[in-house]
């Protein structure tokens, strides 16, 4: 654990409120940025940190500026660091926690420059444990990852280097394992909340589906009517849904479908 | 628990031969029926039970004669049971085990005829825990469901009363939070092995949307590009997949956008 880093964070939304906790844990956040100065006050005040709503007052001696603000925005927020000569006159790391941007993106912030991007799902108000975090860490030479190394292990164990590319596909493969998933579940939950019922009915369906596919993989662990084939109930599922249910099904029931097509069925469920 | 129960399974896919073994616990197997003689000898084996594939054969004084088949085969295999005149010399309950079949179609097979459907995934060659599967039943009496209660509460603690219209729903919902979230960790698992990788990087990221998903529910734990409306990324990720993976994606984020389009984003992953 190291001790004493010092971290502004830029950003105050679900992935800047969830990740200060964690590294809270030995680092030492000292001040919050968001353009919304309410915002910024909000989160600064759960962390002893201070808030500010300019750039130009960002403190300059920090070991960290952790952009943690929506991908589509860090490009415009770097490029006003530039033009404010911030990099210049802040030596500390400055990385981003995107999972889809580039180290690259970072260029012309000065000298150490690097990637800090959990691997989890963050909701405002939710709880996350730090432990449960994977950090993808990519810098622009090895101090610098070995300086964002010690700055994760203080609250994770699952650290490892993904090179853009790759946390990029890593990044997309999370997207269909979680944010898809988790709209089937959404979908899930609308059909029983018509019955009154609650997710919980099917908690243990899903996490005995999950502890297949991580044991035998998720591909050979399929079951379900599309799997088999079986039209019969996969007409009688489509006549209880509402039209954009009905789509849905239809795409991943086809999708499944496809994959399985050439293969003899031997699932059931 | 109730000892002595006897049984004998109709059927020798992933329902029969996960199912056996949980109601092994405290009924006694007497006999496994499949029209491939082989396929019944070798679940029989594992149960120290006979195994015939002619249905004129079977025994006659089980408790319970449960059909564990693929939906599609239940009336067929209940017309030739009708035919060979076996409901009026077998006094046993006949249960079927289907998510989406009708207790209706038992008809005609004697006094005494249930739905004994495990809320459940079974895969050939995977173990479930008993106690993990939720027992939806339905009775032609209260009689029948109190002693498919009793045979079920030997393994699991979850049991409920569904009838057929319930259970059809809660099937549906379970396809989408079963199967389909399955597919959808099938598709990162491909993409991350194109890079070597395996689902178990994204283990910790599936359980925390998992126990968000039911601690916050699905809809309002849900993040991700699509939720937040980033078509940046979207796009970047739409150029990394195959022809039949965009398919899905695009459906899927479709879904996605639509149930938020209204809201307000606050959401990010």
């Amino acid at each position: 654990m190291t001790a004493g880093n010092k971290c502004v964070i830029l950003g105050s939304g679900n992935v800047a409120s969830c990740l200060a906790p964690a590294l809270s844990h030995s680092a030492e956040i000292l001040q919050i940025y968001s353009p919304t100065q309410q915002h910024a006050s909000a989160l600064a005040s759960t962390l002893g940190a201070t808030a500010t709503d300019n750039l130009s007052a960002l403190i300059p001696d920090a070991d960290f500026y952790i952009i943690a603000v929506k991908d589509d925005a860090i490009s415009t927020l770097t490029a006003t660091l530039r033009k404010l000569d911030i990099p210049a006159s802040h030596r500390g790391i400055w990385c981003h926690t995107s999972g889809s941007a580039p180290l690259s993106v970072l260029d012309g912030l000065g000298d150490g420059r690097c990637v800090f991007y959990p691997l989890q799902t963050f909701t405002h108000g939710d709880t996350v444990e730090p432990s449960s975090i994977t950090m993808l860490l990519e810098g622009d030479c090895a101090d610098t990852v070995q300086q964002a190394r010690e700055l994760a292990s203080a609250f994770t164990c699952r650290i490892q280097e993904a090179g853009s590319e790759q946390r990029r596909r890593i990044h997309l493969a999370a997207v269909f394992a979680s944010n898809f998933a988790n709209h089937m579940w959404s979908k899930a939950q609308q059909i029983l909340a018509a019955d009154g019922l609650d997710l919980s009915l099917l908690e243990p369906l899903i996490e005995a589906t999950l502890r297949k596919a991580v044991a035998i993989g998720p591909h050979r662990g399929q079951t379900g009517p599309a799997r088999r084939g079986d039209k019969t109930v996969m007409e009688a599922h489509l006549s209880l849904l509402t039209p954009s249910q009905t789509s849905l099904y239809q795409c991943v029931s086809d999708s499944i479908i496809s994959d399985y097509k050439h293969i003899k069925t031997d699932s059931a469920s």
